[in-house]
Parts: C-alpha cells; structure tokens; sequence
C-alpha cells in the first residue's frame, strides 16, 4: 500500500496541488462518532493560519463528506473527504517540469514517476495534501476525545526561540486548542512570529521544532518489535512535509545521560502505578505505560526561498540557475502543528482499534434501539 | 502483524530471552543470492562484542538456517535462522515478575500480556532479539553489496565523546565493515571506551548516537506519503531496543537554519545529477535522489545499573526498591551499531524488491540451465 | 485494511448507495499509462445494461478523474475515481431500518455497524458500489492489454442454459469485450434471455455461472503458500455480491475424476512448455505456469424478489412478513460479468506489480524526454 | 508478505520437504490461551493418517514450541512451531531437478526461483508444510473452542461417494473430532475407503469434497467489501494443497435456483434472530449472520501416480515421459480435512481479534494476581 497508512483504522490520500480535488479516505472509524463539521473546519482554518506569517493562497478548503457519515455519525464504512482546488495559478509552474528545486521531490520525484507527475504546484507531493489528512485527523481527535485522549501540540522552537516546557498537560492541550499561532509562552511566540517575519524580509524562510503531548492514553498499547509505538508513530509523522527527525521523551538528549539519570522510577501515585519522571515520554520497551506520551518533530526552514538558487536541468542535464516564482511560506512549523496532531490522533485510533476491538471508539450501542 | 516487518521482504521475529531459541523468518529474499555462513557469524560476533564493555553472558550465538538455503544460495522463500538459548541464569530473575525495572518494558508489558509473558531476561523483549535480526541483516547486507549498496554505522557520539563525520564514504564503510568497536576516528575511540569505562566503575551506563550511511542506492525509491523513506526506516529503527530519536541528514539542526542555509543545490557532477551538500540526507520528498543516505539513531543509556532504585511492585500495587541482579552492559551503542546496519539493510532490501521487483536482488538467470 | 484490496497496487471504495457520490482510490497503477475515458465510459454501460433485464434505476454513473491523471496518462499517485449518485427514491427504503431482507445483509451488517450505517438502498453493501471497481477495472484492463495480457468472461450458465466453452481463447474473448450480454453461443443467450424473462414473469429472480479467461499471462507469478493465485483471486471475487463460490480449472468436477484424468501432461508446442489439457486452470501450486488461467464464479440469484418473505424486525425482535418495494433486477449475472473482468484485472495488475517491479505495467521511459 | 498470512492473527511458514526442519510463527494469539500438547499430537496424528490409504514416509512429527508460550500458557509473543525432517530418501528426486510432474509446480516454480529452490520432495511446495499449519491451528481450534466456537470438517465426497449432511451439527463435529477418516455415514466410509483402495490398486488416484461448519461464531465479523469472510476465507483454503475450489452455503448450486428458493427467510427463535433455511452458510453480504458457517473445498486427485506421463524437461526444452518414484497417496482428502480444520480456525481467530481485540482469544485477566 503506498498512499494508505494504517491497520484497522487507515487513511488513504489523493489528490494533486493542482488537479480537480484532493482527498481523503478514513477508513475502520468505529460506528457511531459524532461529526463535528464546525470542528472540522476550525481544523482546517488553522492549518491554512492565512496570516503575513503564510502564503497568499486564499483556499477556501471546505470539506465534502462524500460517504461514511449518516445522521451526523460515523457509519463505520469509509469515509470520502474531498476538498475541491481552487485559485490555482498553474502558468506559474511551467518552468517546473524539468528544473529541480532544491530542497524539493522534484528531482527525487522524476525518477520514481518518470515525468508522467503532474508538475504543477508539487502535484501529489504539495504540502497542501495536508488539508485532508487535517480533515480526516479532525474525527479522529473527537473519537479519542470522547475516550478521553487529549492531544496537543506546540512550537517548542522556531527562529531561535524555545517555547516553555508543558506545565499542566490539560491545561496547556486545551489552551493550544485555541490558538492559532500554537506557543505556550505568549513572548516567545511574538519572538517567534518577528523571527519569522526577519526571515521573510530577506526572502528566506526558517524551520522550528514540534513537541506533541498525548494524555490519557491507557498502558499496554504497543508492540515489542517493528510496531512499536515509537516506530508506527514516526512512520507516520515522517509524512509531515518537511518533518527530518523524530524523538520520544528526553531524545537526542539521552546521548549524554547516565542510566541513572535516564531511567524514569516508578512510584504509586493515586492509586495507579506511574513515575517520577518522563524522560522516557511514556514508552517503555514500545509500549505505552500510562504516562503522557511526548515527543517532538523537527520541521526543516521551507524549501521555496526567494532567492536564486543552483540547480540542475535534469532533463537536459545541464546545470542552471533557478528563482523560484509564486508565493512561499517563511516557515510551515506554525501550520504543520495541526498535522502533527492529526497524523498522531489517526495512528492512536488505529492502534486502539487493534488493540481493543473496531467497536471502542464508538458507540456498540443499537442507535435504532435507542432511539425508540 | 505484530512481530513481522516488511511488504515484499520481510522478517518475522521470535523467542524469548530463557526459552529454547530464538530466531526469525526472513521471507521474500529473492533466489539465488550467495550465502556466506563466515560473514553472518563474523556480524553475529560484532553485535555479541564479548569484551569488558559488554555484558559477561558467553552466548555462542551459533545460527542454524532451517530452510530457505540450498546449495549455498537462497531458494526464495523463508529463510528460518533460529538460534539455541544457552547459558542462562533463570533463578535471577524470579523477583522481576511483578518488579519494574525502570526503564525497562516489565510495567507497559504486563498492561499488555497480562502477566503471561516470560518474565526471564526480558523475555521477548529482550535486546537477545537482536541477534537473529543480525542474521537475517547479514543476509540482506550481502545481497545489497552484490549490486553496489554499501550500509556503514559508526559510533557518532558516546558518553560524550564525538567521532569524526564521515570523509570518504566507501573507505569509511569498508574500515567499519573490519571494527569490534566502530569508531572513525581512534582517539575518539579510545575516550569513548575510557568513558565507558568510567560509568561501569560507577555502576552506571552511558547512551550515544549511531550514524548510518548508505552508498549506491539508487536514486527514485520511497513513496511520497506514509511509504517515505524516511518513515519506513525509522519505523524499523525504533525496534533497536534503546533507540529514542531518528534523525535524517541535518536533522534536528534544521531547527535552527534558514531556507537558504539548509536546501541542497543540484549540479550535475560526472554526468549525474548530484548535490553540492547533502543536508537532506539523500532523501527529498521522502524519495532517494542518489546521494548518500545519511541517518542518526539515539541510543538511550543502559536502563540496568548497579544501584538500587525507586520502583513499585505493580501486582501488590505498592512502593519498593529494587536492586537488579545479573550481568548488565555500561553501554550498548557499540553493540547496537551492527543491528542498524542491520535493520537498515532488511529495510531497503524491500524497498528494492518493491520497486524493481522480487527477482532484483538476486539472479534471474536459471541456475540449472547454467550449471550445464 | 478493511475497504481496499491489494499489496503493490491497491483499490480502496467508498460510498453509499443514496449519499452525495461513490468512488474508489486506485494506488500504485504504473506512471505512464494511457487512459481511455471513453473505454471506461464502455465499461460502465455494461454493468448499468439498462434493458428489460435490469433495474429501472437511471443511473449517469459518469466517472469523474478526480486525481491520478495528467495529459491523459497514469502519474503513478492515486487515481481517485468518483462518481455521483443521482436519480434516489430514498423514501423507499424507511422501512428497511428495522426489517431484514431475506438474503441481504441488513441484519448482519447491523450487528456490525450497530445501526449507524445508511440503510437506504443497501447502503455501502449496495451492488451499485461495483461501478467504482469497474471504472478502476477499466484502467487495470487497459494496463493488462498494453502488455498483451488479455481477460474476459461469459455467462457460463443462467437459468439452467448453458454457454458452450471457450474455443479459440483470443476470438473469443475480443468477441466478449463487444457484447452487451456476453454469452458466445447466441442461441444459448437467447434461451438465457428468455429465461430471464420468466423469472421476472413471476416475480423472482434467478442466479448463474461466469467463467473468466485470461490469456497471455507469464508463468511463474503467485506464491506457493497463503498468496496462491488461486487464493487472492477468490479474495477478491468474493467482493462481488451475490458471488458464493469460486472454482479454477474443473474445480469440483476434480472430485469425481483420478489422477491420471486430472493432470495436465506437459509438452514442448512452438518452442515453449505448454500443457495438453488445461484441467488445472493455469496454475500449478498456487503459481501461473504460462497457460491461460481459467475459473469460475457462481452467482446466486438477486436476492430482492417481488414476492411477500418471512423475515424479522431485528431492533422490536419480533417475526414479521416483507414486500420489498422498489426496483429488483431479475438477474445481475450478466451485469456482473464486467465486474469480473475488473477484478480480475486489478488482481493481476497488483500480482505484475509486486512480482516485476511498480513499473512494469506503465512506461519507464521519461515522458519528457521523449517528447523533445 | 509472502507465506505469512493474517492481520491480528497470522501465521508465517517455513521449511522445505527434506531441508532440516519445517515450521510455522503463529503471532497475535492472545495471552493467556491453554496450550494442550496431546491435543496438538493428536491433531497431527490425524494429517499424518498412517494406514493403507496414505504414503509410507513415517514422520515423527513431534512439534517443538521454540517460543511463545510459558506455564503452559501463551504469552501473547510470536509462537514458533518446528518439526524436524526425518526419514528423507533424497535420491529419490535428483531426476525431479528438470523433468516436470504433471500436475505439480516443479515448472511453474521453476519460472519463478529459477531453479534455486530445493527440489526434494516438493521442496517448499510439499504437502509436508501442513504439518506445521495443524501444529499453529490446534491451537487456534482450543482457543475458539474455549469460546464455545467448534469447528469441523468430513470428507463430504470421495471416489463417487457421498457422505450425509450434518444432522445435528454439535454432535456431528464432537464425533468427526474423535475419527481418523472423518465421514459421517459409516456405510458411506467403508465404500470411499474401498474406493481409495481401488484407485490405489490401479496406480491411480482420486479427489473429494471436504465440508467444513463453524457453529458458535457471532454474528457482525466480517466486511462487506474485500476482507468478506468468504473472501478471507477462501484465500487462506487454497493453501491447502489440490484445493481448486472453494463454495459456500448453497455454492454451486445456486446456478440453479430462483431467488424465491435462494433466499433464506428470518425468524426469531428462542429469543434469537434465526434462519429458517441456511442456503446462504451463516454469511450474508460478507459478513457473519450468526448461523452456521458452512463451505466446500473440492480436492483434486492426488497428481503423483504410478503411471508413466508425458512430460518435459523445462531446461533442455525437449518432450520426455516420467514415471515418478517414491511414496504416493492414492488421496489426500481424508488427510486436507485437518488441514481445513485448522486454516480455518486460523483464520477466524484473526477475524475475531480485529473484531473484538487482541485479549478476546485470551485471558485479560492478570495471571499473577489470580495466582495469589
């Protein structure tokens, strides 16, 4: 399966930059979840974030639920999420189809499809295929919601700056919930948003990093070897366009810790078994032990610069120069927040689903009956 | 599938720490790739790495190929490599059925399994696991050498210490492809091996860094979503027992670059499309462009020590020490490094096989016809 | 995976008979692959076949390329196929929430989905969720073609009349792609007819046999054990409803014959291996062996009748008669025979696929190069 | 995935006929399950049926448990099965390296390992392979049955001879459990195994028809659309050696029917939704109804024979006769029906744990807590 992630619950993406419609389907989503559009939609809103900070795009991005939902619910078959292109100015591309953008698939993408890709915009790998995995994450926040499973995620760093470190996990997930521009610290974001700012006045962009929180996941999810938690989640996250490194709990910081000061202890605590640390972001052995899942995604600075760059024609294969015209992002860290949220809420109903049957996120419960 | 990894070539994993053997199925190599019983055992020998460094267990590590194998060369289908337990100490560990080692998967495994599991060692989770991952790593590494691919790991940093970067990428696979302890740069090695040292007198244990290169894979493999390279190696990665983070090309220092700082200029050099750096780590869009594949795993400390720590008794539900008995390694990067060679290897076995097809790695030609 | 079918190139379906549209996601077809809007458009009518023999429904059924192609080719990222619902008379089917049609799959389906599925017109269970497997078929077929892979089905039996055999397998099959009711003795397929006619006569429904032949197809693809051809064709073949058995070569008549009557003896004809018989239908231990592949579905009869049926109201738990209203099709098995020919193909492209290489079915020849 | 097959539940095999051992990995059983070593010899005393009607290799066929279970119970980790070789007269087959058995994959396996694979016997092609499928299903069989789900399977016809349908089904399969030649009509056994014997004495062979019923499943498992229980079902039963058909409920017979006769009507009985007839074999639209599972498998007649066939040698490409050597079976179907037994418990194990979750086959219950 190429374009499909996912085991009981999956998601399959379609759709090119510049082609009719993009699109999702979410699959193995139990019967009976509730269907929040508005939800969707402020989803949606955020990852667009049309701000001096983003592209000039105006994408109205509305999601058509084409098939899945009856009666405001889930039905548990597949669920057809299409986004309808629009304001696409594909004149602007045709330089594309043979020079590489550094940074870009172009190149990469040549020999894998051989030219026959739809050029334009990025085609199938434009960062816009986010919108439906955005769409599709939406359900999936509000099943695990409804389970109690909150998942939040900040810009632990962009252009320079740190964000704090999560203080009261539900307090900070829910106040991120709320923000567009998804910074803990209100004077590191602004610092964030003129380092952003700074970047875009010389024509270069900047990248940042991610920290994703999850809590109320219960313990003993995961798989020892190949799936584990860390290895399905990072599959999937590596997707986030521009996302190069993953880390769980403390990271590439363990490189410079003792054992001692690396392993977490465990103590009761209100009747449950937890620890006194989180150095290990909730994963033991790649399994789940209760703890608030934590980790982070390094978002690289946005490849489309205005500036010119070396590069190759690599039909012709000769060298050449390339400035890159249309509009460019000075960062997508602040965009891709919500991606890494959505990407993180898809695997997590998945192996839920794996774990403790098609029906738990749900409702198992006859609606007919209930209803009479 | 749980304990399997892999579409086209895959690896099934199995065993326990104290039980009779362990091994694994390696499915889906294509026929007629060369065995070489010296160079899987030379490989199983690195990843034992029987010296002051490592644990005092003498595991003879003696793998037997069950099927799959005839007349020296692969059949093309399951390879079953299975290892016999031997030297093992099972009275030790009778106190770990409802201790958590912290660190350790005992808690998140028993929300999992119940209690069921072989609590012996570590049991299924054991780093032991690894060995039949080498085996079947060495089979993969042989078949990716016949066409060119060479897969390298060396030490990049270890309490403390950092190793050289990679200079000449062939010469510095082939000198790692001949190390017990791979380390670039000798002086490095000796600090890390003296820093290793230097916890184990503590009764401690250090973490590090591995940096994996690949050379010859060609340019066009990977999948644009979910499928990307880097997704599908890091998802296999995370199955090394200690690994916290996966990092690609610049990794998380992208965090802190610019636009123009961190894309790749393409030129065409010696006829080919290359880049004049290779920040992105041979890998755009999720895709190989050519160039050298470059990663870095984060391996956490050791979490057995010697010295006594907070934990719980997680079936009696209440607070306890616990001080682990048995034999522990100070550190086990050094060990680790022929398992990401390893698990590298299998990754992009598949990735090929997908790609070209089940024949690429092998020798379509009939064998029989030829021997006559 | 729940919804989508295949390894290297997948299908994924989505839809309801009475939501806004139906479709499915085509992934993995090869880059580089003409399509034929107007072959698809062909397929399509024959499995509407509006006559006398089929449902009054007028579906357009217009596929809609939502992704997938550009300048008229395959890209090698997903194709998504949507097509509209139209023409839906959804107040007829209100009493269907709570009373099971003999046959159909209400009340297990709603044992499944609890209630929440869309009970109008079968909902995702609906026949008319095959359109979206033909129009993918269709590009599949086309694949198959351009590499002298040929398929095609006909009525073997209906009514209790049956066709003759195939005789010359390329005319035969060429002769098949032009017929609405795709029956090769035409006095055989007007008995058919007429029999048809009868059943409808008397308010009931009648049931039949496809036999599909695919010729041209190279030995050696499929897998001794779990991935037999045999054994993912009939996965896929069950798909289509009312499809209750599957039989290859003489299927069940192999249980009156001996063994010396049901090998294929094997000889040397035009300088290739070929068999005398072909009792095996092209498959010797789950793999091709280079003779046209042969099987068989049977088709039970359309389930929907005019006539008044015991059933049960699943939600009140209490016995109760039915009269389906609406519009029933006397027979689907010469609708479904176009289905056939798509799933078929789109195993079989997903078998090539995985076995050669991704771009086996396409061309790997850079469509931007050549057209300088 | 190549020879592994299941989702929550799968099992992978290995071996070849005369290599060091064959085996099976069953992953995904759920923690907790009994393991009953008698109940798995006796079920491969039944496979392996020494006697006048079966080949005179004497295997062994002790099962060794490499991994996986503890206590007697399973851990919820992969489960290794091996069975070592024995009794190998490789010399037998050195002429089977090019001559092609008729009705066997020497040839179509040769095109695909290219002549690499190992010859002998069959190689990985062999019936032997079985062995380790009732190895892994005995204990999916105890699992289900611990869910008061019993699965059975006669010989419904052999050699021209009919068994009776189930009567009562309970019984029915409590009594196949306990015979060696699983025919319900003792007459109807006497006379097949005559027939056997006949075939036997004119150095021939027959096939049959194995009937297999699941009674206790639960209603709501399966998917409308690719992963049907037919469909998942049958994909698995054409492993089963000679297997070329595969028909549910009512089949082949269905060709035959009207609607009116087809359908089976719904009532409530005993406080339960019902069917009066079961023509449909438990499934309606893909999905468990909640009645009996009822399927066929038609075995074709053994295809190794005394008697001299035509044949080639697919490396000199020439035309040549074959009397092949060795131990055959006049049948093989009274030993497949274990074989059925046991893919098919396999095979709803996985189906229930998708369904229900991967503790629903087990225990969830802490085995150490109880324990105190």
């Amino acid at each position: 399966m190429k374009n499909t992630f996912g085991t009981s619950v999956s998601v399959t993406l379609f759709g090119e930059s510049h082609g009719p419609a993009i699109g999702a389907v979410l699959d193995g989503m139990a019967p009976g979840i509730k269907i929040d559009e508005e939800y969707i939609a402020s989803q949606m809103a955020k990852r667009r974030s049309v701000s001096a900070l983003s592209t000039a795009r105006h994408e109205s991005d509305k999601v058509e639920i084409l098939s899945g939902v009856f009666s405001g619910r889930t039905t548990g078959t597949p669920i057809c999420l299409m986004i309808k292109n629009a304001d696409t100015h594909s004149s602007d591309y045709a330089e594309l189809r043979t020079a590489a953008r550094p940074g870009h698939a172009d190149y990469s993408g040549y020999c894998k499809y051989h030219g026959f890709g739809d050029y334009r915009g990025g085609g199938h790998f434009s960062g816009r295929l986010t919108a439906p995995i955005v769409a599709a994450g939406a359900i999936a926040l509000s099943a695990l919601k409804s389970k109690g499973i909150l998942v939040g995620t900040h810009i632990k760093k962009c252009a320079g700056i740190c964000d704090r470190d999560y203080l009261n996990y539900e307090n900070d997930i829910k106040s991120l919930a709320e923000m567009d521009f998804a910074v803990l610290d209100q004077n590191a974001a602004e610092a964030m948003r003129a380092g952003i700012l700074a970047a875009k006045g010389d024509g270069d962009s900047v990248g940042g990093v991610l920290e994703t929180a999850v809590i109320g996941f219960p313990a003993g999810v995961g798989e020892p070897w190949f799936d584990t938690l860390e290895g399905v989640l990072s599959h999937a996250l590596f997707s986030i366009p521009a996302v190069k490194g993953v880390e769980f709990g403390d990271g590439f910081a363990f490189a410079d810790m003792r054992g001692s000061g690396a392993n977490d202890p465990f103590r009761i605590r209100d009747g449950k078994v937890s620890t006194e640390t989180n150095r290990n972001g909730g994963i033991n052995g790649g399994i789940s032990n209760g703890m608030p899942i934590l980790f982070r995604c390094v978002v690289k600075p946005t490849p489309s610069i205005y500036k010119t760059q070396h590069t190759v024609d690599f039909v012709e294969m000769t060298d050449r120069d390339l400035l890159i015209k249309g509009r460019h992002d000075p960062a997508v860290v602040h965009r891709a927040r919500v991606v890494a949220d959505s990407v993180t809420a898809l695997v997590l109903c998945d192996m839920l689903s794996q774990r403790y049957g098609t029906d738990f996120l749900g409702s198992a419960e006859s609606v007919v009956k209930n209803a009479e």
